[in-house]
């Protein structure tokens, strides 16, 4: 029997559990970046983005005038420019954009809102450096997506000017964990249980409220958001997560496209090099970009 | 102050309410369809699909061996080819394929499953004049939504081949009415409200269950089902059927695109000649048939 490349990514997981100690976290999903060497042709830059440390990608053929700014995931407390660097610009080339990977603070040591200031920070970074707020694309995977909602709700309420587009790979997006598919979805899903994420809502937390719209952006009023593409894998207990997101957006009149991805499992981009569906997700965000930003008035 | 495109839909939506006899309301929908003269490179066939009547449609360029079965809306009781002629032109062109719309049986003469079987049918007919199976669209809108739904659950259940992809505008697919947004929608849908569902529902149902998964999709088990794109607008109270569906559909590992159009209204498509974002999801769906024939290996 041949085994599916999904599969083949299942049993890499399964082999290296996930520790509970967060430095080990942290290692470990490093470690999944180090498994793919980055293309010859991606130029990596440090920056201070605000205060925040940061990480430009390009790419041959990027739209300097672009940038997709990238909120990793790793449950607020794991994630790091090194686990996701392969991925960040993967996606800057299919989207013809430079790209901003943002190492936002970290739980245990730093809960809410140290994460939500620093993708803030990040983002006004990139508008003060002159760039088109309509040609930003705002994204995030998994904790990073509920952050890069929550940064725009934030925008929103301070009257700043939001970017052209959202991408939300597997988000995050309730902390108070009531999907249906943290149950339906437990015995596939080879990356996220309930309980875990129980105990990173309370290292986020620290007390606060989980309703929180700046938390948990399900709860939040959605209106006047940036168009907005939502993938997520069928074999996730975030299922539900990202469904209820797409209700929600789109019944606040958000422009929302809400991509299932059969038997993807939890922020399935990042094994892009040796996953087909990576690829395809990935290829998926570069004609939302395009499509966003290029066709933005043919929308209504 | 300007009228926006859709509110000018909506002023023509008032001026003609819809009438409760079933012969007056398909010709209120009939009329709506004679506002837009059908391009003059479109040619129009009459077919008998398996003794169901029916047409083709073919504009210049399109690939004689990609097929679009359209499926009308109209709630089961009205719809028609002369509704529907210049919409269907339209999606065959933007997805480069012929077009076949089925003439299928009406209520309250006909109720379930005569249109069911009748779309049946009309697919076993594309199938016999020997196109692939992976070239044909399977559409529908509203009502025919469900029924196009309803028609793969019997095709599957036979074991017959499926269609490549499906296609879906604002379907229909809980004929017992449960979703929220039939009220909290409820102001904003000038078309479908929660009273004219529930009589056009007791037509159809001639006292079968709606609970039936071949009545109401949304509770069928949907494993094995083609691509999907499900468009539905913000101003419906049929979205949630639309966000349900995805979230049903996705969870069975079918390969889901849900599109939520801001400010959109029920089958909006209809009303294209004047209203971009009727051209534009129209657009939407011949990427979306593009990708999905063509890339079908990139899936997984």
């Amino acid at each position: 029997m041949t085994v599916s490349e999904i599969d083949a990514i299942r049993h890499l997981l399964l082999a290296q559990p996930r520790p509970t100690d967060p430095a080990a976290r942290r290692e470990r999903m490093n470690s999944f970046g180090r498994r793919y060497a980055l293309p010859a042709d991606v130029s990596v830059t440090a920056a201070d983005a605000g205060g925040v440390p940061a990480e430009w990608t390009v790419t041959p053929g990027a739209d300097p005038n672009r940038v997709l700014i990238f909120l990793h995931g790793g449950g607020y407390m794991a994630g790091s420019l090194d686990s996701h660097r392969h991925v960040v610009a993967q996606a800057g080339r299919e989207a013809q954009a430079r790209t901003l990977a943002l190492d936002y603070r970290l739980t245990p040591e730093h809960p809410f809102p140290a994460a939500l200031d620093d993708a803030l920070a990040g983002y006004r970074f990139v508008i003060e450096r002159g760039v088109a707020p309509r040609r930003i694309v705002l994204s995030g995977e998994s904790a990073g997506g509920g952050l890069a909602l929550a940064t725009l709700l934030r925008l929103r309420e301070a009257g700043e000017p939001l970017p052209g587009c959202v991408w939300l790979s597997s988000p995050w997006v309730d902390l108070t964990l009531s999907g249906d598919s943290l149950i339906t979805k437990a015995a596939v899903d080879p990356l996220i249980q309930k309980p875990y994420l129980a105990e990173l809502a309370r290292a986020y937390l620290n007390s606060a409220d989980p309703h929180d719209p700046l938390i948990s952006p399900l709860y939040a009023d959605l209106r006047g958001l940036p168009p907005m593409l939502i993938q997520v894998g069928s074999s996730e207990t975030l299922l539900d997560d990202a469904v209820r997101l797409a209700g929600a957006a789109g019944g606040a009149d958000v422009s929302v496209t809400l991509r299932i991805w059969p038997e993807m499992i939890h922020a399935w981009h990042l094994f892009y090099p040796q996953l087909a569906a990576g690829r395809a997700a990935l290829a998926e965000v570069g004609r939302f970009v395009d499509t966003c930003i290029n066709y933005a008035g043919e929308r209504r």
